[in-house]
């Protein structure tokens, strides 16, 4: 027998193949995959994989962009799928939060909560299910005004490998009562424990918004605009979302039915996208398509006029551009794509420096980068543009841009997707301050007798 | 020679004086009292202490309520105190962010932050330094809209106790390469390490604010209100505070030149404060007072119209009330405090409850609560209305509160003020779990292999 009695268990090659292929074409081999439907029987399998010495790899969603949530392929790693663990699904209206199991997408969570006028308040491009978006610490494209996961996750349910269940925080949001346990949890890739329930703070529903594409006058002038929408529109501001000519072009040239929505169709050298959003419509509220207006057209009177030009239209074509970025580049020719995250500022001064460098000692790569330039994450893309990447180039290149970017430029190497078998070298590179930090915690918190 | 070189100390007692008592009345014994400067010289004491076998208290604004911050009487432990720990303050204007040692005052940072537009958003009556609000993780008034120190945490700088420095987390946001080890500190007061640094996230000031107070119709039609207001006024809600009849007799009592604001002064059963407030005042913006009044006519026509009477005023006339609470209670007699939080409907059922079961059993007990009601926070205090308290009627009287509070409620015993010698009991008596959680999370970590 594969697994433990009661547990649905997959072990013919074509019922497992979904799960063993990852979205950035990885594919792993795997003796077993596991289906269970409670916390309890994840305990079950997370202590059948104990007794049996054999490994295992949690997957939810299968979204995850480091290779993580497919087993290598050795063979010997069961795939332990929370798809199916859906007992949960318990909403507090007055508290505006909800307690819910791990397999549940990111888009059921919101199709449920629409009556209610609330939302689970992460957007991203794929679809992810909440186990899978703890476990990474999911940000995305409204981070700016809703945080990430992390900010609002309140409770969270993990089977530790030697089965035990902890329950991690609760409902209350106000609860000083201890070290906040959770947190070892969110963001760890599964390191150390299988989360089965997360408790989420939700959102209310946004009812109104406003976008516009903004030419800014120069690079600097980006962070100007950002600091003079945070003043000025304050908390309605919800992105602010760089893209670059390179990758803008590519994303006219492979989504044919993509409206190019420049003068003449000219790309310039970079656009921001900008979004006011907010849960009401009031008779009493000006237009946000007007206030987001107003307030651009200030920007063009204040120092170093940041804005050069800006063109408005609805949200979603607006919005179509800027989703259709990372299939246009995709398509444009081999693609060493990095998830970079810096303080702000940085974000500019390291993509200046990385011209030049690639220039000089890549002049074979494109860069065709866009990101959430109000939070510093830099989706930097590079495509290769003169035939197929080797194993060899690939890693001369992406040493170079980590290096710049974690060494010379003080930024994150894993800015949202976690760490998994695309990036671990880099953890192993510039994360052994993680091991170190793993140890030094341990034995302070060993030290102190509660 | 009472501690390393080059480190200021005092052994005096008249020097001493102030590091030993605290806010809540306690007074402890030390022999001396470390003035550290910098985050080597904290090393450097730590390493002393341990060497010494000397325990030591963190100290930093001395301004927690629950005893933790003074010694006890024992009279071997000695006071670190960070209050000379002052040798960084690096603001990142461009990302938001400032890099501050431990030992600024809340208000120093924010006076210095205020010709930049910015401000560190935690709010509340006292004023602590940053360590000490690191080490609490302090929610404050404004919690609704910016959340606690724990949201607004970047990175921090922390001190082992055998002395070894860490750095955790940096200035930039999105950042997902391993476990997130900062929050093992924030919020568990001091006890696996003392903080030295920390690098905050700031936000833009407040430039426009309309406050009023409401009567509600009933105690449920507070979260019918609530959940209006958050729809309806959306991000530019920043308070939401509840206040019973005899905390605000109490004030007016206690305050002479508070002034009554209810039509013939007669106080209603309970009265909610409500504050809209944004970073800007623009030419397009409704002003915040007629949106104010325009969301609260909007709530008496709504279903269960939760809004029995409404009065408006000047922000500080309203917030003079909100705040003389605390000293108003505390002029009233014997007074007994909790900090608790719950689920935001299990606020006002533990209230009904408690008000049944205290006139049954503590019938010399007048309930005089307030709190954060947006966030679930609650000042459960109660004054004692026939003379001196003793130890043996506080004690039965804690220990029936809190054992609703947390077994019949689900509530957090200490939902903002961490943990100490005023609390212990009940983190021994609920927190159990806690030490399991400890240990188990650790094995967790240990089994895992970086
Ligand atoms: C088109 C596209 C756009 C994307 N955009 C963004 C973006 O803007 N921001 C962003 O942050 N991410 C983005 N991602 C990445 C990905 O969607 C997120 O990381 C997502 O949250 C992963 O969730 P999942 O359920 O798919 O997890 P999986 O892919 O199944 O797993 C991811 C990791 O978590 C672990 N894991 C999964 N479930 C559990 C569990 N229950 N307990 C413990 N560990 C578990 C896995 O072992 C693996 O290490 C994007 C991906 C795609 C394909
Ligand atoms: C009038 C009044 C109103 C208040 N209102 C609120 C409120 O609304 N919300 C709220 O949350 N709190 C409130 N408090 C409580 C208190 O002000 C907060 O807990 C405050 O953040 C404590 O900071 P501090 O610098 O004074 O810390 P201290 O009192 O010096 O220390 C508090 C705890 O932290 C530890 N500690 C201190 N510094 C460090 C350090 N550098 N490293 C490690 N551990 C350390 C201490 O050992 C102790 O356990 C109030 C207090 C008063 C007097």
């Amino acid at each position: 027998m594969m697994g433990p009695a009661g547990i649905r268990t997959l072990t013919e090659p074509q019922d497992m193949a979904a799960y063993l292929q990852g979205v950035r074409g990885e594919v792993g081999r795997s003796p077993v995959v596991f289906l269970p439907e409670t916390t309890d029987q994840v305990a079950d399998c997370v202590r059948h994989c104990g007794q049996a010495g054999r490994p295992f790899v949690a997957q939810s969603g299968n979204t995850g962009l480091v290779g993580a949530s497919v087993p290598d392929d050795v063979g010997d790693t069961a795939v332990l799928s929370l798809s199916r663990l859906r007992e949960t699904f318990e909403l507090d209206l007055a508290n505006r939060s909800l307690r819910v199991s791990a397999g549940f997408r990111l888009s059921e969570v919101n199709d449920r909560l629409a009556e209610h006028g609330l939302f689970f308040p992460i957007d991203l491009g794929s679809d992810p299910m909440i186990g899978g978006m703890v476990a990474t610490n999911t940000g995305g494209g409204r981070f700016l005004r809703y945080g990430d996961v992390r900010r609002n996750t309140l409770g969270l349910t993990v089977v530790l490998d030697d089965g035990v269940v902890l329950r991690l925080g609760s409902s209350v949001r106000k609860d000083n009562t201890g070290p906040d346990w959770k947190h070892l949890h969110i963001g760890s890739s599964g390191w150390f424990g299988t989360i089965t329930e997360a408790i989420l703070n939700l959102e209310p529903v946004v009812a109104e918004q406003a976008t516009a594409l903004v030419i800014p006058s120069s690079d600097e002038a980006m962070l100007t605009l950002l600091r003079h929408l945070e003043t000025r529109a304050g908390p309605l501001l919800s992105a602010f979302e760089f893209m670059s000519r390179a990758a803008m072009g590519h994303a006219f040239r492979h989504a044919a039915s993509l409206k190019n929505p420049f003068p003449r169709g000219e790309i310039p050298e970079t656009a921001l996208l900008v979004e006011l959003s907010r849960p009401t419509r009031a008779p009493w509220d000006t237009p946000l398509q007007d206030v987001l207006e107003a307030v651009l057209a200030e920007a063009w009177d204040i120092a170093d006029a940041p804005v050069a030009d800006a063109f408005f239209g609805r949200p979603q074509e607006i919005w179509a551009l800027r989703h259709a970025l990372s299939e246009g580049v995709k398509a444009a020719g081999p693609l060493i794509a990095f998830d970079l995250g810096f303080t702000r500022d940085k974000v500019i001064a390291f993509r200046a420096a990385m011209t030049g460098l690639l220039g000089q000692n890549f002049p074979m790569v494109e860069i065709c980068d866009f990101g959430h330039l109000g939070d510093g994450g830099l989706h930097f893309n590079l495509v290769k543009r003169d035939g197929p990447l080797d194993d060899e180039f690939e890693r001369s290149l992406r040493d170079c841009v980590m290096d710049q970017a974690v060494r010379a430029f003080g930024g994150s190497f894993s800015a949202e997707h976690g760490i998994g078998p695309k990036n671990d070298r880099y953890f192993r590179m510039f994360g052994q301050q993680s091991t170190d930090l793993l140890e030094q915690s341990m034995r302070a918190v060993q030290r102190r007798h509660l």
